[in-house]
């Protein structure tokens, strides 16, 4: 049996699809979105506990953020916290990680998990999460955490798995799709071997460094060339040049849909991505209208709509249907709810009004 | 030639309809809502300032609005603002202001007018006024202002004239209709005998209080038995005591559907009684999707609609098609533009959540 596995947070992501809720200095990672008096960071920390101790936890995170991550966590060191200077995408985010825990513990397990997810029962997830570290074990498997869907959804990607034999967990991977069409997902879900892209990964790092020397081998070849710098003065300095060199490319791009290596355990978790303001509206406790109310508020003929205020100021609505109503701080956001295309020009634009409004 | 007449501005409106921009203790004719520097109380003042000297204004209001009205009309005494201790209606209001008046000037020519509506052509304004004027030194007439229509207006009350004789200005009334339906309305138009209700009016004091004496015996009476105590210490309770034992009548209800005496005067200078937000977004300046945007706001397909922030807070707006955003202080409205039949229902039920919010 393994140690404990090395438990790598992914927590760089801007979060602009909650915003004006979300901010560029407080993402939707470090938001206690649900209420629940912990953050989704905090709460993907808490969550993984059961299987690791603090010291075995290593944050992934845009420099600006590593304060942030020591106030949330302060059972972690300054050292297990890893500032990116750029977003460099899930591929370089995984790299830094894994090439550096290799250089003091070459025989580790890491799981890997973005920071800002949901799940809502945590005994099965940690049962499937453990599965998967047994899995990975055999041979140089590449595990990822695939969720049976309960619907057609297009936001998600998907994951095609082929029958597996003798009744292991573990199901060959055989195909990966980005977020499909609502006609290609319902085809995907009729046909039952499609299962959600959770974006969790499980692996040995000496596996994963053989894939990334076999799939991205520029990758490997400047965290080859770096090793020297982990743990010391430099480090800093090297990981701001390895990042001006990298591409930006997912790790679901670079390595699991070309590796034959893959692997996928299915789990069943109650999660969710908290993609958008429209999942989480799906989520939350609703009025007989099929709202969700968070604050002081007066509605008329207002249905399937999301109203959040931040203040206690009263907010009286009338006439608006699945529409999102969203104050935070300096900024008020009236839009369709499940129109998050739009955001990203959103935040353009506040950005071009002034700085302090994204 | 009479002296110059006495200018009695009605300024006890509570203003709902501009809610939650006005608010109790600072209702629609205190608020410089064209954003001229002027409140509408003020621009009332400084349009009769023409025709009379400042001790000759009297401002009626509710007993809560004394001070503001001594704050923004600081040329008038303590004395020229009645309070009123309740709400009740015009014939109550104006039967004070007239009373109290011919107690010191017996040949008085009273001007009423609301002090909450907006004219854009003052020099035409005064013109009409002055003709009203003359045209009530003629026996007992009781003139009304009537204003030429340029659309089948449902917001607005409508009187219908009899032809003139000998090019008189003054035409007799035939009938004062309510808000009518928009059929109805059409037809008043199509007629060319109905023009708007202004609210305005022009009486010598003895033609008015003979008006009160045959038509609401009941007011007459108890202002007459009152009178000894216009300018006293005791006034204050007189009038108390008057205004709980009065109906709530307004003058055209009360004198002018019912007295044989009353011409109309007509006018056309670019009024309006600033009603509800759909009037004013109908006189603002708007963006090329017909859009009065007061504020720092980024709107996407949104058009026909009225932004009106009193923070610097960005404020984005997507796919609304006639609608009303107003943030005043503590209160947040998003509704119809154009719904002002709901608004009653709004502060209503505001109130219930706490009193400052309305």
């Amino acid at each position: 049996m393994q140690d404990k596995p090395y438990i790598v947070i992914m927590a760089g992501g801007i979060g602009s699809r909650f915003w004006p809720y979300s901010r560029k200095n407080r993402p939707k990672q470090f938001l206690d979105i649900l209420g629940t008096g912990r953050s989704l960071l905090q709460m993907t920390y808490d969550r993984f506990r059961e299987l690791a101790e603090p010291e075995q936890f290593i944050v992934v995170t845009n420099y600006r953020y590593t304060e942030l991550i020591l106030e949330q966590l302060p059972e972690l060191n300054p050292e297990q916290v890893l500032a990116e200077p750029l977003r460099k995408n899930t591929a370089t985010c995984i790299a830094y990680a894994a090439y550096k825990i290799q250089t003091f513990d070459p025989q580790a397990t890491l799981i890997v998990t973005p920071a800002d997810h949901l799940i809502l029962q945590e005994k099965r997830f940690i049962q499937t999460i453990n599965r998967a570290v047994l899995a990975a074990q055999i041979g140089d498997r590449l595990i990822t955490i695939g969720i049976k869907p309960n619907r057609a959804e297009t936001g998600y990607g998907y994951i095609q798995f082929l029958e597996g034999d003798n009744g292991s967990p573990a199901l060959k991977v055989k195909t990966f799709t980005e977020k499909p069409n609502l006609k290609l997902a319902k085809t995907f879900i009729d046909s039952g071997d499609f299962v959600w892209n959770s974006g969790m990964f499980v692996w040995k790092v000496n596996s994963l460094l053989a894939a990334f020397a076999e799939n991205m081998p520029d990758v490997a070849e400047v965290f080859e060339e770096g090793k020297s710098h982990f743990g010391k003065s430099t480090e800093g300095e090297f990981i701001d040049r390895a990042y001006t060199m990298l591409k930006n490319v997912s790790i679901d791009y670079g390595i699991m849909e070309k590796s034959d290596k893959v692997y996928v355990i299915l789990g069943d978790f109650g999660w969710s991505d908290l993609g958008s303001w429209h999942s989480l509206h799906e989520l939350q406790e609703k009025d007989g209208n099929n709202n969700v109310i968070e604050g002081n508020a007066l509605l008329y003929e207002t249905t399937n709509s999301y109203v959040k205020m931040d203040t206690d100021k009263l907010v009286v609505i009338e006439g608006l249907d699945n529409y999102l109503i969203n104050e935070s701080d300096n900024v008020l956001l009236i839009c369709k709810l499940g129109g998050e295309k739009k955001f990203r020009d959103f935040v353009l634009n506040a950005k071009k009004k002034g700085e302090d409004f994204v």
